[in-house]
């Protein structure tokens, strides 16, 4: 994250301040001003800030002070903790691979977000601003959303609804912040620890830490390039006895598939068959790039799918904003869940959702985002073709942000993924994608992520440390 | 919540566009202009969001024109739902008192969040301005928090840590989307389904709302105008074999009561005895009226108080922020839990409340804070005392929001509170702040709400609506 004035010289000044003893005088405001080249306003705001945070002294009149570090009084001891905390009753990872930071002097092949040079970035911040005017600002939004944006999203399905199916209503919509967030609620709500649902194999690491965090037994199907086979789906609901299937038809994360209209069909009679739900988790609506994903939601007006689309990754990470859609008594049980995990969602990042929308931008802003995306998924396509001859791409995603690309079983990933990162190259182990065992070596390439002109040199980097462990051991 | 002039224009339109015909002309651009005294631009904007929504055409060079309801395609059946749903394993309340919107044309004693005019409107506004012009507008925060942050609310604890207790650090801190989503992951982690958890009765609704999602047993204990009695806490731990205590013991909500520190060093000596946690939910930190409130948290070194702390109710409710403090391996067990549910925090909401925070103006908004919450206080309460005889206001708050005022045995509560509606007066049954039976008639009557002036009036309308059931049944 790049850094105001007032932060950077917060920054630097905090180094010095680790060492500097109590009552060390600092420098002059206006020797501060000239070696940050900053304004006195600046200058005056770092002060406020190390002073709030408890590291200066201003004493009017004679300067600002080191406070000095304060000692611990004592080795602090928590070991009583262990006996209260117990064992977790759900264990639950580290922080994933993906949301590790990029870091600039990093080639960052590891990414779940876009860029921001893939962002809307200017309607973003106008948004931002003219809801800073309003009174999105400053009051309470309703427990389900903005009415106008919750009409938005329900348009969004709406205008895709074939005739015959009774389209989606604005009440039916569920505002959230951040879909993750609504998957722990709908694994919680509709599973529960203990019960079973069922997901495709790879799936998506956050749908699988949220499974996690519920404490549900995930039941893992089979996907390839086309999806799951629906009598391997039917098998899972008979075996297991589960009612829920969490699943991303269009675009799916690691492996791109999407299913096409048959298999959609197909899925959607065997869930509407054991009456269960489907988990239609459209993360990636916003990025299609040889076709238009359409929602499988639009053709079902039964209640059996349960529809999540998010904003975060294609307005702002920082406008977190998604939508759960459901119709029937799942939405009610859904509402109350939501109620009792955070009440209501900030009525200024819905406000600044809505406006980035609305606005003409954002459609020509999502024709110009599916052109970036084709290059960039070529480009590092044609890097791994060239440059990883021992990988094997199966198949190029139709949309999305992410290659899923096979490597040879003798490959040792969690070394392979050191090394990179030791020669500058950020990836992702393909291993927290699966929900039980990994069936091979996979790794995940994101190519969304900052300065694709150096993606060549990325793959090349890959390539030549997978040759290195290979000619080693062979 | 006001409207802007696009928004009213559509919520105008929409009123019409319910029962008009498919095809139905709308009017000029022009005329829309001339009748709702809009500019150019807003009528545009309006016309947009009507497009958006799929309620208008627009056919250029002709006008717009309704597209008419669709008709649904049949009668829908969700009935299948039932079986798949089964019981709820944690059945939930429906929406709660304090989340019920306020009215313009109504007296509201029932809110929880302080009116607009009690918040530090222009810092806020220009906080979310400048943060939406910088880079956390755009990129998405660190795991934990944005790291200065994170100092900021460690320094606020720290500044009033004793000295021979080790202060807490900034890597100490979690920030989180609002404090609701902290008591749902400290309920989950620190004790799960079937677990006790102690709480004051009465406590806060959203602790017990939190709790009940959480499916963990509330072990209640008595709490009066002074809080809990040590002995009281000692024989729950006893009983129950819970390791977890949740409280609020600076003006807690609904009572307003305060922990004198001779309580305070028993109560913390009954929870270190028992190798438990501590849950202080400091609620009303900004809140103080006649005195400071200084958290328990600050004289705590071994990590067996969890400091919550929230900006939500003092910066703005769309600034959703808040913070958890916690040392040792509890807080990794807490990080992991966030991490399953939201992943990160807006960055862009908390630039921005970190913006109001180190401004100097805060200081002197909560100072003059201080003074508005004690006029309106004293307000209600004279109103209580004298238009409401038939009640008891046993103890005036020091700090926080509301008055707990104690109803005659006698009163029907939920008709109490229908009756009030109807002559405009909200108010908040005290049911909802009991974890189990209610030992008597309450209501909770909040001096934060729109319009004190009204005040007066307000306690005038219960008061006659309690005689005239007092009369009846006498």
């Amino acid at each position: 994250m790049n850094l105001s004035s007032a932060d950077r010289i917060v920054a630097d000044l905090r180094v010095w301040l680790e060492t500097a003893p109590a009552g060390a005088r600092l420098p002059s405001s206006r020797e501060l001003s000239e070696r940050y080249e900053a304004s006195p306003v600046t200058v005056q705001k770092a002060m406020r800030m190390l002073v709030a945070l408890g590291l200066v002294e201003s004493r009017p009149g004679s300067g600002s002070f080191a406070l000095g570090r304060r000692a611990a009084a004592r080795p602090l001891d928590f070991s009583w903790q262990t006996g209260a905390l117990r064992s977790a009753a759900h264990p639950l990872p580290a922080l994933s691979a993906p949301l590790r930071e990029t870091a600039v002097d990093k080639i960052s092949l590891h990414a779940g977000y876009p860029a921001k040079e893939l962002l809307p970035e200017r309607a973003v911040r106008a948004a931002l601003v003219r809801a800073a005017r309003g009174d999105a600002a400053i009051v309470k939004s309703p427990a389900g959303g903005l009415p106008e944006l919750q009409a938005w999203f329900a348009s969004e399905l709406a205008s895709v609804t074939p005739s015959g199916v009774t389209p989606v209503a604005a009440r039916d919509v569920l505002v959230v912040p951040g879909t993750q967030s609504a998957l722990s609620s709908i694994f919680r709500v509709l599973a529960g620890a203990g019960q079973p649902v069922i997901m495709e194999s790879p799936s998506y690491w956050g749908a699988i830490l949220a499974a996690a965090q519920a404490g549900v037994t995930i039941v893992p199907i089979p996907s390839g390039p086309e999806g799951p086979e629906p009598a391997d789906l039917e098998a899972a609901f008979a075996e297991s006895g589960a009612k829920v299937f969490y699943a991303q038809p269009n675009y799916a994360n690691p492996t791109g598939a999407q299913w096409s209209p048959s298999r959609r069909e197909k899925m959607l009679s065997v869930v509407r068959a054991q009456g269960a739900f489907l988990i239609e988790d459209d993360w990636a609506k916003d990025f299609g790039i040889d076709n238009e994903p359409t929602p499988m939601a639009a053709y079902d007006d039964t209640g059996h799918i349960i529809y999540i689309r998010s904003l975060a990754k294609s307005v702002s990470p920082a406008v977190r904003i998604g939508a759960v859609i459901a119709r029937g008594p799942v939405r009610e049980r859904l509402q109350a869940d939501r109620n009792a995990e955070s009440m209501y969602v900030s009525g200024m990042l819905q406000a600044a959702a809505l406006e980035v929308v609305l606005q003409p931008a954002w459609r020509s802003h999502l024709r110009s985002l599916r052109g970036q995306l084709r290059e960039r998924r070529d480009l590092l396509a044609s890097g791994v073709t060239r440059f990883m001859p021992q990988a094997t791409l199966d198949h190029l995603p139709r949309g999305g942000l992410n290659l899923w690309v096979q490597l040879p079983d003798e490959i040792d990933l969690p070394r392979l993924v050191q090394e990179c990162e030791r020669r500058g190259v950020l990836i992702a182990a393909g291993s927290e994608w699966f929900p039980a065992e990994q069936p091979g070596n996979f790794v995940r390439l994101n190519y969304a992520g900052p300065d694709p002109a150096r993606f060549t040199e990325g793959t090349a980097v890959i390539g030549a440390a997978m040759r290195q462990q290979l000619d080693a051991s062979g």
